[in-house]
């Protein structure tokens, strides 16, 4: 069981909410109406905190207090804003290199990837406010502690900030096994976002008709595919490498 | 725990070992000897088969029957001579393209590597015979089962068999951080074996001097360094693609 820290209740979430504090999700009472939260789901749509309706019994699990229908789980991390992170990577004279995770589910992979990302020298983490592997103490252990130094910005429409990103010069790599050109052949010159899709679907149409390029890693042997994070590696380091030699 | 599946007694084992069985390791009771011991350790010496010496307190936990203290416990996977690997690699026209593991520990990284190693065209992989992650069920999970297609070398003397492969044409290029040359510098036409050192101490004495190149995946982030499975599969897509290329 990972190590979850709470807060519960109208007043203190909605406290924390005010003060900045980070959560990973809000579990809500489905059915649940009223003032107090209305005020909550305000504050998390404008910092992209994911929501879930969920029933009592569930609510009850995580706590014996009484908890008027609402927990907040503590995030271990700090969120960026993916605008803000651009423009003083600009500031900065840095040419920024991104990675988006569109779908990665596997709290191991989504670490490994992050330590990658620290590693190779990016400077952030795109992943989608939904569906994605939790960001909890597991996720911080496989990311060596990356985690709590790369900036990771929560997004909640991806194709949406796929094309704002790209229009902020960022040119966008996705890998596919579906592609025809191999990573190999490709340089990229510049500001750079990678994407990699889910486990077993891979990348969403979305991903795949915005993407400047699409390249895959050649499979050579009868093992279907590399893992995502080895995926991710490779490509932070084939694309990354290139993008710093402009 | 993992399941392992044993076979116990002097008779069986030496049948075992006479129609080619492959056994993981051989536990024999402290202080013993006798014939069928030295039959037994000569077997495992031809075969590289690992030998440990316990109390009979070990054995006893493993089984309630009569052991006669010795009891030998079954590989999942077959292990092949890495002279006859190579030798029928040439054979049949191949660039042999190896990775030697001198001293990973963690199983699922031992894994990891034999995964990424069979989707890039890699055509085995060394190990020690000895400190080594066990190859249990566990490994051949981690390996999305290419462990079971992928030839494993188990080497007594990995120093001695490096200068070996070098002799029978291989380029060895080592992966260490205390190199100056980067791996994005060097390109290596024709066979290869990538050396690999353990997790914490990095390649051997022994490696680091035999080794044709030294590289090193340069690190630009705070945290420490990259995982050990990442490093190999970026080493092995880095020079693989380019021995591929000739």
């Amino acid at each position: 069981m990972n190590k979850e820290y709470y807060i519960i209740g109208w007043h203190p979430i909605t406290e924390a909410l005010e003060t900045g504090k980070e959560f990973q999700r809000i579990f809500l009472l489905q059915g649940s109406r009223g003032e107090k939260q209305t005020e909550v789901l305000k504050f998390a749509k404008e910092r992209e905190i994911p929501i879930q309706f969920v029933p009592q019994q569930k609510l009850d699990r995580i706590t014996r207090k009484n908890h008027q229908g609402v927990i907040a789980v503590v995030s271990p991390i700090e969120f960026a804003d993916v605008d803000n992170l651009i423009a003083s990577l600009y500031e900065q004279g840095e040419t920024p290199k991104l990675m988006a995770l569109d779908g990665v589910t596997d709290v191991r992979n989504f670490g490994a990837i992050c330590r990658s990302a620290e590693c190779l020298g990016f400077h952030g983490i795109l992943i989608p406010s939904s569906g994605m592997a939790p960001i909890n103490e597991d996720a911080v252990k496989s990311s060596s502690g990356a985690l709590l130094r790369l900036p990771v910005c929560r997004i909640s429409d991806m194709g949406k900030t796929l094309k704002s990103i790209q229009q902020q010069g960022l040119q966008l790599a996705g890998m596919t096994e579906k592609a025809t050109q191999e990573l190999s052949e490709l340089s990229i010159k510049g500001p750079l976002c990678i994407v990699m899709g889910n486990e077993e679907t891979g990348l969403t149409e979305t991903s795949l008709r915005t993407c400047d390029y699409l390249v895959r890693i050649p499979m050579k042997g009868r093992v279907a595919s590399l893992n995502v994070s080895v995926s991710a590696a490779i490509a932070m380091y084939a694309l990354g490498t290139s993008s710093v030699k402009m």
